[in-house]
This record gives C-alpha cells, sequence and structure tokens, in this order.
C-alpha cells in the first residue's frame, strides 16, 4: 500500500523557497504567475493490508515526525 | 488556474532524504514502513485561462528551473 503525504507552510507562514522560485520565474519571463508555494512531497510503501490502520498509522507519522504542525498543514492520501 | 508539479529523484538515484527519514522511522518504531521517497511539490496559481497553454508554460518552466531532468522525474496537474 502506498501512502502520499503532502507537507505544506500554513497560509500566512512565510514561503521563502516559494517566493525565490516566483522571483526566478519572474526573471525568466513567466510573467503569468501570481503566486508559488513550494513544500514536501513524501511517498512511503506500507506493508499493511488495512486501509484504516494505515490511514492512522501515517497520521502519527506526520504528527511526530513528518510535518511542523505549528507551521505546516499535511494532507494524506492512501492508495491500494 | 492551479499548476500542481510533483519533482521526484529518478528511480536509482540515492534520495538520502527519504533514507534518513526512513531510518527515522524506524526508530520511532513504525515497522511497516517500507521504502520512503521523497520529493518537492511546487503550487504555482496561473493567470492563465488557456488549459493547453498553462501545461505547456509549466512543461517549459519545469524544464527551465524547477527541475534539473538529469537526475528528477516531474509530473504537472492543472486544475482549474
Amino acid at each position: 500500500m502506498k501512502a502520499i503525504v503532502n507537507v505544506f507552510l500554513k497560509p500566512g507562514v512565510l514561503d521563502s523557497q516559494g517566493k525565490a522560485v516566483h522571483h526566478a520565474l519572474s526573471s525568466l519571463h513567466f510573467e503569468n504567475v501570481k503566486d508559488v508555494r513550494v513544500g514536501k512531497q513524501i511517498v512511503l510503501q506500507l506493508d499493511e493490508e488495512n486501509i484504516e490502520k494505515a490511514k492512522k498509522d501515517v497520521e502519527t507519522m506526520c504528527e511526530e515526525l513528518l510535518a511542523n504542525t505549528v507551521i505546516e498543514d499535511y494532507t494524506i492520501e492512501i492508495e491500494k
């Protein structure tokens, strides 16, 4: 089973990496870009058959390690 | 229009960040994790109505800036 975790800075938290990418794109004359946010995508291969159990495990991983929940939000997708 | 770009190291390229996360998860007793890959997710807000044009633009951005195509693959999703 595969779990896809996306970790992003919360809205309102300055995303300096996103700002840098936005600036670089503007320098390359991509004028139609209005905003850029950069986050992490973590793909986990799990040895687990139960979807509910997998989701709960991955939630715990996010809370304990993968995301800094003070400044970051996360989403979890589970794929068979 | 929103474009979501996922950038990942190609299969076979050592993902040291993924290995570090995997190791840390093992230390936290998440034994059912078999593999971890860490990539970047870049979310672009585009001022563009034409989906085809948006996709082409984002492809060019990936080739020129967002991905290092020697060692990285990327996927693009366009959302209205």
